[in-house]
């Protein structure tokens, strides 16, 4: 997933962000019980894990933040997006894919029906101006 | 947290909504056993439960969408959001509260100063007009 999105080097921001969030859409959906451990279970296996794996464990995290942050920095850069931190927003955005994944899961929201729904409303907002 | 939203009625639909999500962060980040099981165990949950329970279950669910739907379908009728579907425009709303509760327990993004930046995007998008 990081290697697709880091090929998209040359692609517009606002590609490589809804990219990055479908290829997560269809990872989540057949791999979901990993992102459940992480979420439920990740206190315990970080306490029982050694070093090396929680290191490995945060590099992953900075891994998927990582370019979503650097989709947005170019997005300021071309004056397509807001200027926020864009860290920051690579958290919020990653929030946003894994509550929409869930929502996927329980089957209220369809996949990929629903994802022009939510691109909309993570490029436009919800106020009609 | 529904008497609260229904209490809010005569409110502007965006205090409404942003008022939901603030109740649920904070309602989550101390209930949040009870949402990872909804998440990790639903099929079982659904299966070892008698009619009754699912039903219950399932109008819990609605409970939280009713309101935020009804929201937003005041926010169209007011000309302040775009018109979309309400009841999956809730359901949206829902997933990104949801992806964001977890963010906060996960301790990337923080409560409640990130809120604000969450508030921003869903209500004006990322794009710079």
């Amino acid at each position: 997933m990081i290697a697709q999105l880091e090929a998209m080097q040359g692609a517009k921001a606002v590609d490589t962000l809804q990219a990055s969030a479908v290829a997560f859409f269809q990872f989540y959906s057949t791999n979901h019980a990993y992102f459940d451990l992480l979420v439920t279970k990740r206190a315990e296996l970080v306490r029982e894990s050694g070093v090396d794996i929680v290191q490995d464990f945060e590099e992953a995290g900075r891994g998927a933040v990582g370019p979503i942050a650097k989709a947005y920095s170019a997005g300021i850069e071309s004056g397509d997006f807001r200027r926020r931190d864009p860290e920051k927003m690579a958290f919020v955005l990653r929030a946003v894919a894994i509550g929409m994944a869930v929502g996927f899961r329980e089957g209220n929201l369809k996949f990929p029906d629903d994802v022009a729904l939510l691109t909309d409303l993570v490029l436009n907002g919800i106020i009609q101006s």
